[in-house]
């Protein structure tokens, strides 16, 4: 990978969170991949174009665009001043809670380290994309920069000095994905924020702690169920998040009659997600648009599946 | 086992909280054994004899003793009633922090259950000894009894209806586990529970939430370096109840100076412990016991062994 002057690099999607897992557990989605495509030039002058395939709006100055700082921060870990020329094809749905400006980082990130030669470990990289989010948004986020970088599922076991478990069970599972429209505030994500509580009870802290115990030792262990269960147990975030999903909890309810192992919101929301057995999938994101629908709410929905590659290269 | 009318029980002291793992997590300590002998009769009294081989007293009442009430639970829960004979040695120090009322209720839910031809599973065991303490010490303590039971460390999933994950580790180590003697309001349990803060920052229950996946992804996994620097970061109980140990952060630094993979507060306390490879123990004993009386503190300590087994019949 020595003397490449230019990467494309893409990094997938993520759900954040995961019910009692809030700020420290996520994992990645395939199914959209942001992209990235940066040159290294010998000026130091950084040029940033945009190809927008949401249909949302996104920042689209380099001074604002975490994926921009989150590569000039993996130039400043590694002491490397040069300018370069990025292009940000972005895929991953915009403001729904699929941590999409993450996978912008995530994959600059992990491109501007291909080419300085690799030299970054990849906790480096999920602290350089988290402080580029930071500045483009407000918030690291590590929990979705994190599974965007690795794949899988990832924990954060230290918040303040990066430190990540990753770990991909080997059980096939799908993901159900709904999106509800909702009329959100334009800033959801601080919105979200602001919903939860600032400060939780001692006893619901160990309802979520003993919650949060389950949904570790289900990954650990590859138990789907245990980590279904979990998922959907969530005593602190839900409860305060789900007041901007109308009919959340009938929604939720169908969706585990209909055979979800876990279901809970994702990310800041509004989306919401099921865990399933792939055989089970289809008939659950029917039941829960329908669910949706029957209260004249749109919706639309995917079935999903994991990213156990996390950012890669991409060739042409 | 059927129509046994006799049967003797030991059950292990135990370490609570375990750092992060307030309330939730566990490790039973081979060293302290509480024994339990039930004798069942047909008529429906109920006696009650103690043994007391520690230095404080502990409830001689039948209707206010631990044990009592847990062998109680457990016939409820099998629909029996008869009268028994209990005979309680008590071996496990009391009011120090080891779980000591909890390992009589285990030991004789434990015994209790042989008796009524074992039909109850463990989970209700945890259960009935939960509500034994509860009647007899005003909290369940399931962290406590879970362990006492199953042996190992234990983890509850689900407050509210005993869900319990057993995990024993094939690594071996030791606790170094060390009492110093400080004066203490007579209820020192419920004192210890008043320090708590009763609401917890949502940033610091992130924090320890962090910190507790790290205590779990490392039991789950054998890493001892993961579980002793999890033990060691506890945000929330530790920064409240260490006032009650004089120099307490001293000590730690002493103990993880000298090789503690970890270091916190056991139980409810005032006794502290450390978590410890086996050709260390000798050393952190030493240093910890150092530290507390050179600042005037007498303390006395062992090197403990976990229990592997948790209660058990015992043969003569």
């Amino acid at each position: 990978m020595l003397d490449m002057k230019s990467v494309e690099v893409s990094a997938p999607a993520t759900i954040a969170n995961l019910g009692p897992g809030f700020d420290v557990v996520g994992l990645a989605i395939e199914n959209y991949r942001d992209v990235v495509h940066i040159e290294l030039t010998d000026d130091k002058v950084i040029s940033f174009e945009i190809v927008n395939n949401t249909s949302v709006a996104v920042a689209s100055k380099a001074e604002e665009n975490s994926a921009v700082i989150s590569a000039l921060k993996v130039m400043e870990y590694s002491g490397v001043r040069k300018g370069f020329k990025m292009k940000l094809v972005k895929n991953v749905p915009v403001g729904i809670g699929l941590g999409s400006s993450g996978a912008s980082a995530a994959a600059a990130a992990f491109a501007m380290n291909i080419l300085l030669s690799g030299k970054l470990p990849m906790e480096v990289l999920v602290k350089s994309a988290g402080e580029g989010e930071k500045v483009a948004c407000g918030a690291p986020h590590l929990d979705n920069v994190a599974p965007s970088l690795y794949g899988g599922f990832t924990m954060i076991l230290d918040v303040e000095k990066p430190e990540i478990f990753n770990i991909k069970p080997s059980v096939d599972f799908s993901i159900v994905l709904v999106t509800p429209r909702v009329s959100l505030p334009r800033n959801k994500t601080e919105y979200a924020r602001s919903l939860l509580p600032k400060k939780v009870e001692l006893e619901t802290m160990v309802k979520q702690t003993a919650s949060l115990t389950r949904l570790i030792v289900g990954l650990m262990s590859g138990n789907l169920e245990m980590v279904g269960r979990a998922i959907s147990s969530d005593f602190v975030v839900e409860p305060a998040r789900s007041i901007m999903i109308p009919r959340f909890y009938e929604v939720k309810e169908a969706a585990l009659k209909s055979g979800a192992l876990g279901f809970t919101i994702s990310g800041a929301g509004p989306s919401v997600f099921a865990l399933t057995y792939p055989e089970d999938a289809e008939n659950i994101l029917y039941e829960v648009l329908r669910k949706f629908n029957e209260n004249d709410i749109e919706a639309k929905g995917i079935v999903a599946k994991p990213s156990w590659i996390g950012a890669r290269i991409e060739e042409h």
